[in-house]
């Protein structure tokens, strides 16, 4: 009897995956890590997450000292409240099991559009570039108080962004109305992991992409909703729409992946993938500038009927620098992310970051078996 | 030498698979998720296993009210004895290695006809949809009697049905002959778990075919007996089954994803696959309203010389409806299913059942590397 | 630049696969589950291994009384020793780290050519089948002797048998004089993995090969040796080297895989794999009958310079009869082993085990997710 | 909408392949395992790494006696200074969290030019074969130091080599150059995983080349720079490029698989893959004779600003020749591994070390599940 099955693409994640060495190498100092957004350049494709326990307007000014982007969460502690210190306090020392009713009870009062163009404005007096992030819903709200401030990146982000979205009460955002009203400002939008969509997001004319939805296994979208790309696979297919997209227009729109990443190694396997530039939470949520004080927690934790993700304790761990550059003496990969993407870059022979889109990735799935992992020892030095 | 190798036919489970987010998406609030049985409709495509633990009259009632339909067995506590109550209190003290000799003792009282009617009587007091188990062994004895008390739905089921069966001692059930005999009851059968046998029971005129035999590599049929399907192949293959019977009669015939549901995730994964309903055991019977005292065991634990299955504790987390609809505070996936399965529809972009079966599927292993489980962090808010 | 890689068969354990049910189902009174080795049947198809920690003359005569057949492994304890009953006591209370030290220094005492017909004399006094197996190197010394004083089956044994061994010292062994030699005798031989090995070894005119070389990832094989070869694929190869034989010659050779199973389940995989019997080791040293009051260990464990597998407690759990039959209260699949396999095989459609050879096999990983495996609970009663 | 996406390839690693058995069988005193450098000949194709906690001039001299050969690293602690005793206790002593720092303090001291010439001439008192590894960058300076003092093997290593580099700042080694200039002594270059670079290191002339970047999931190159290929595809892709580079030239050139080989089983794997030797780490660190006490530590852990690797504790468990030839009472492959190589190349039917080229290799993915791995038993003896 003839059957129908629906087919089931296979996808990958980082631990999926490896990168192959060069053919030739190079040395890391010969490196080229710059990358742009339309006009605003970052000397490190390294973007801190939109989240309340990474960013606040200080962490923000530092890592733009240091050559990266912070995105600061409009719709989050940073707008509800005046004063949030006392809070990300109230939140470290909550008890285990009480801290997602009190981070839905925190959540739960409402932004003051007063405290939008403040924000901004802090950011902006420490020379620093500002990026901030809304959810769809309030981006025609907040998005021109944002500007006026003088945000210099508006990046619209929720779990699963498309250029098409059906509502009862709300008219959707349209993007390609929302370019044009900002036009000076680059539109950084997402998330997606589609070809489709990332395409569809393109031809809107917005000017980055965030790829990335429900990445790990041990996601919670993926264990709530069922839901969830792994990266390295959300990254391939997105970088192939930019591809497709750049052949056939000339315009050159960065994909960013966002989620899921926690070592250097997972920094150069997305390059790797395609990304031109990554986007991090709990990796930044452990040095010292963070605001949330060793803990960290996603945007969708504190929604009211269906939280998703819990308060998790991070640590801290030492400066912003210090993780992004070193020098370090953790042999994890969490620190000194940058160096180490330049050595990788070097070692798989990429000179920019347009070349380590290129070099090979190899399917090579990460089984631990118990009690049997032996540390493998580098050979040389590098 | 050439050799003819039997071929194995790489099968799935929900830790398998994870759903990938739509090119539109759509507001939850939009989402339909009715579904129905030859004329019996359900608010929510949600059933309670047949399962002493979970399912007496009180909870069918319950479950009927919320849009679910709760399904009791009458082949075990309820019909064997007059007063269970004691028998539960019994269970859930037995210390963990009597447990199982204890269920086997309980079991080996007979089946008393007089408490078929009088259970189904108690459903149809509560102005509640009354569905009943039977086992094929005993559904020409017991069907009738429920039926006359008032049920609403016939459910027989055993470990694997199929439409023929070789004994030597009785003559098998034949369902063409049951469904006229019943004629106004929709009859639901299963389990299976194959295109062919689905298809055939169909032909046999069922209303409902239940899908599911040993989904879980830590299933008790796999471990014992050798035989599983995970459910997410399950699924697939029975879903092409009645697409197929679909087309070539016009009859829509639903099927039912039963067996290894745990979390939101999964049963949006069943409807992903293809199911029109799921059949839940023991995210259920951690019901305050779920006879079982917070444990729960299988229709095979008992069998008196290979009992498959043990006795286990669930706990007890709250109210039905909290399970099904929330609010929650908990992040695992485990309360407000039928939220969960809405938002993960508007993700998906599928505004009903039938738009869901057309989703992506992604085959993306759950492979955890001991330690380097990170929590994934959602973006903005849904 | 073109390269020319080893390419490598993906191969399958008893943890990779599951048994699909079948179309029809079959009341399990009515599985046959008869064999035979040339004329020696056996009523069950279970063979219990030349282990010396399963199988001395008493256990001998037990297992025929079942209706299986266990070997007695003439190179071990019982021909070096007179009365090894002390020994096994030894070996019981040595403590964990010099139990590989005291079996090397037990197995270095030679073997005794009088006990040879002794052991064999033992089980025939108890009116029961004797089979005994020899090492290749001893057969043709040992094998008169036994079949002098009565053996009925002769198993020619070690870790990798082919047709074909090159050797310095020692003329090998020929099959074909051994079978002639013997010839009222079944020679049953092994062990062996490979499609072209079963077929030149049934061409020498053998009567059974045993299946079955470093089955498991964890087995000592694979560890200190690199090879190995799980169960189900080595199974399959040689199952269809059966058939092809077979097919051309018209004799039919039983195939008895070896090693590895611990689980009805794998009892039951192994005949959906081809299997005609199974030896089985590990599951009957928990027999109150079994010599090594609740230890085990291989026959390559003393080895006197590469020792491989260990001495390992398996405990004792109950009588051989229960272990085989039941009736149990445990639900582990350790028990009832013909139970569950006539109903496994009841569930599959097969009538027999012919029949079962048939059955379809699914690739169904076994990855277990930590913290995840919930038990399924299985639907009616069977 | 039609997309490129890059394609993974499948890479396999010890723990994922098995081999399986020959249809021939040889005695293991028959195995030949000899091989030659261009007339530096090895009685065993084993090599100890070029590790500071591994070789010494006096374990270099045993290695020698026993068949083997030692790589002496000269950019590591001997070169360093004149007196390592203490340095190494003082290693062994310092806290778990302090040895990193620690090791990148030791080896912030300058190499000393005159210690390369006494150590080499400490091995060759010693009467042994005296082999030194260096660094690209320190060859042209280095290497004829070594070689005027007696070295008969020269090693050039780094964790990439490539026959091709790019550096702003020194002019690269070029291998034509250096093998011309030290031509009577073999070099040995790595370490590649490639195809292409194999067949362009071979082209320039060189006598041997090390496989091996990042050949373990849990290996710190992939951890931290997401690079590593699992060293049974390394080895098969450079395999093939000396079979290509034979055909092509006549000459052939060996290559040795080098890192994470652990086991007997890691060793046996690396030829059937198609090293011609193998260099070896942890194992031999756990001789008496290593200097590191108990400790090992790899080549990049220093590193300055991105250490990556740790110290880790192996233990000492006792002379190397037991850890080379046993006789052994281990039963975790660890031990005897000449004797676990000899005995599978016999069940493989491999007489030598390119009839061992040319087993079959299975890919069989060693998938444990929790508190299901038994003990697999061996059978009969060998």
């Amino acid at each position: 009897m003839p059957r129908m099955l629906k087919e089931l693409r296979h996808v990958y994640g980082f631990e999926d995956v490896a990168i192959a060495p060069g053919t030739v190498t190079i040395n890391p100092e010969m490196v080229d890590l710059s990358m742009s957004f339309d006009g605003v350049t970052l000397d490190i494709p390294v973007m801190a997450s939109a989240m309340d326990a990474v960013v606040d307007p200080q962490f923000a000014i530092k890592m733009s000292k240091l050559g990266g982007l912070a995105v600061l969460n409009l719709d989050g502690i940073q707008t509800r409240y005046d004063d949030p210190a006392s809070l990300f306090t109230e939140i470290a020392e909550a008890p285990k099991d009480a801290a997602t009713e009190l981070l839905q009870k925190i959540y739960s009062a409402p932004v003051q559009e007063r405290l939008i163009g403040k924000r901004v404005e802090q950011i902006k007096k420490g020379h620093a570039t500002a990026a901030v992030s809304v959810i769809p819903a309030n981006t025609k709200r907040f998005a021109p108080m944002a500007i006026e401030a003088g945000a210099d990146v508006l990046v619209v982000q929720s779990t699963v962004t498309t250029a098409r979205h059906s509502s009862k009460s709300v008219k959707g955002l349209i993007f390609h109305e929302l370019v044009k009203q900002v036009k000076k400002t680059p539109v950084i939008v997402g998330n997606t992991v589609s070809f489709d969509v990332t395409l569809e997001l393109m031809e809107e004319g917005v000017h980055g992409v965030l790829i990335g939805v429900g990445p790990g296994a041990a996601c919670t979208s993926r264990e709530v909703l069922g839901i969830g790309v792994p990266q390295v696979s959300a990254t391939l297919e997105c970088a192939a729409a930019r591809e497709e997209y750049f052949k056939t227009t000339g315009r050159y729109v960065p994909i960013i992946t966002d989620g899921g990443i926690r070592t250097g190694g997972d920094v150069c396997k997305s390059f790797a993938s395609g990304a031109d530039a990554v986007m991090i939470g709990t990796p930044l949520a452990q040095a010292t500038e963070a605001p949330g004080l060793g803990y960290n927690w996603g945007m969708a934790t504190p929604h009211g009927s269906l939280p998703r993700g819990t308060r998790i304790s991070v640590g801290t761990r030492g400066h912003l620098e210090k993780i992004l550059f070193g020098p370090s003496h953790r042999t994890d990969g969490t620190e000194n992310l940058v160096g180490a993407l330049k050595i990788s870059m070097g070692m798989a022979g990429a000179q920019n970051i347009r070349d380590m889109h290129k070099v090979e990735l190899l399917y090579a799935p990460a089984i631990k078996t118990e009690g049997k992992i032996f540390q493998m020892q580098g050979k040389g030095s590098t």
